[in-house]
């Protein structure tokens, strides 16, 4: 039987959260966190909306992923976002010891691959997931703001 | 007239929070967001509490201080904490594009200062402002953890 829990599966739920940022005017990213293939929280981008650079997507799917297993530590979970994280989103997920981070899109000016951000040893990480999605809700974003 | 309002003076205040801190069992870092002499925020480390990687002191009062201003960029705000900030700590402080930030004591095996996070240009750090003090404090924490 083939498996449908790919990542593209779950990156696909990611890619809807990040829609939803869009149509509220947010720059638009979206995660999920799964663990055992089930998704405990997802979340997409809020920085407008709450006036908080800390809103952004990752930092309130790690936060209630934690609530979600009572436990600060995000063992066996996996986090699903459609842009490489930045800096501060890179360092709280460093101290998650989070397994594995899928993100699509690269950020070549803020992303934490490009900054050197370190992670914890014990995350892996898979990126270019449904990048040029991710990647063109970005551009389809920022033309609509020039407007 | 001699000008009351020093760094140490607001350092104080950020020693107090981490004292909270330490008498709730949490590591002993506190924080203040200081805007014209007068402190619009007051934070401690919550991760213990909270089950929550990312509710670290200098999170909180970032969050605290935009929800006073009314905006999310910390413009003429002074950020005084007790440790060197983290990466994810001042991976927000980047956004915030906050004006400066002012630490106690070094964290050299994860502040930002060794790993190398960057920082907005605008913002200034002035860094050993009751240094001893808040690695005392640390080193009572960790002592009284081993016990």
């Amino acid at each position: 039987m083939e498996n449908i829990f790919t990542d593209e599966y779950f990156m696909k739920k990611a890619m809807q959260e990040a829609e939803v940022a869009f149509e509220q005017g947010e720059i638009p990213v979206g995660a999920v966190i799964v663990v055992n293939n089930t998704v405990i929280a997802r979340s997409h981008n809020l920085t407008e909306m709450l006036n908080d650079v800390t809103a952004h997507a990752e930092m309130q799917s790690i936060t209630a992923a934690a609530n979600y297993l009572g436990g600060k530590y995000l063992k066996d979970c996996t986090l699903y976002v459609t842009l490489e994280p930045c800096q501060m989103c890179a360092g709280a997920l460093y101290w998650s010891q989070i397994t594995k981070i899928v993100f699509g899109a690269r950020d070549e000016q803020r992303g934490f691959m490009t900054l050197g951000t370190k992670l914890h040893p014990k995350t892996t990480v898979v990126s270019g997931i449904m990048a040029d999605e991710a990647a063109n809700l970005m551009k389809r974003f920022f033309a609509s703001k020039r407007k």
